[in-house]
């Protein structure tokens, strides 16, 4: 199975592997974050995301297809990181108004991860000329670019809200 | 010490801890990725990160001033896992070809963390009125879109050269 020299295609492949791997950890992650909300807009956004993320998974699994690879995940590091701050976050501001801006700021290093890699992942799919891989991760890519400006969004009516009361 | 209940205060201090220590392991690690790296544009892009990131953590330390707090890092795993990742390519795909198109990857990976936190800490910062800080953080975060962009200008130019090469 070794290879001599690792090529783009290895690349290509251990990355999939990676955000294929991070994309099941945030789809466990994100109900805990939803059920964390204390808007019921950003419990909302969370449920959304979901749903997307469900599909995102499904996708990745084409791209496996499409390169003729089975779907299999490898530990994503950098998740397990983003997500542990998330969860830190949960715990040490649980009853805290300053709640949601933090589950806000977690799932936007999530989005900015995301973005980074489905970026990163079409270049090189252009790159190795895997076409029905380009188009699927530009799906993905642009969704996970809606869901950060969404997350923007309820971040500045929330601090809005917030300052409001305050 | 303890308070009541974490405030927004509260969570941008935590915050700008955990940039502050992920800044630090940044400029640790740009050394190593320099070094590693194969054509000298990228070699030339970390090197210049790196003076920038010297100059990111000099910003850093005066937003601690503005808040009236010692500069203090606190471990921050997304980082953590983040240059660990970073690392794994160096080790895996020395003396492959694909060695710098990893290489980018990871950076890129730092730079969107780095994009997402100072993005929520400049909201904050405005939301508490530490308008010192926010002119502090929306340069670095300006810089922080350079290299990200000038990144991806150099990962087009060097997958260009590897196909002509091809």
């Amino acid at each position: 199975m070794a290879k001599e020299a690792k090529t783009l295609d290895d690349l290509f492949h251990d990355t999939l592997k990676d955000i294929y791997y991070a994309e099941k950890k945030i789809l466990a992650t994100l109900p805990k974050m939803a059920k964390a909300a204390q808007s019921e807009e950003l419990r909302a956004a969370f449920e959304k995301h979901q749903s997307e993320t469900e599909e995102q998974i499904g996708r990745l699994e084409q791209v496996f297809a499409a390169i003729d690879k089975k779907p299999l995940g490898k530990t994503c590091d950098a998740i397990v990181g983003i997500t542990d701050e998330g969860a830190e976050i949960m715990k040490e501001y649980k009853g805290s108004p300053a709640l949601d801006a933090g589950l806000l700021a977690a799932a936007q290093a999530v989005e900015h991860y995301e973005i980074s890699r489905y970026g990163t992942l079409i270049a090189w799919a252009e790159e190795l000329g895997v076409e029905d891989a380009v188009s699927l991760l530009e799906e993905t890519l642009e969704e996970e670019k809606a869901t950060d400006e969404a997350l923007t969004e309820i971040a500045k009516s929330a601090i809005n809200q917030q300052a409001e009361a305050a």
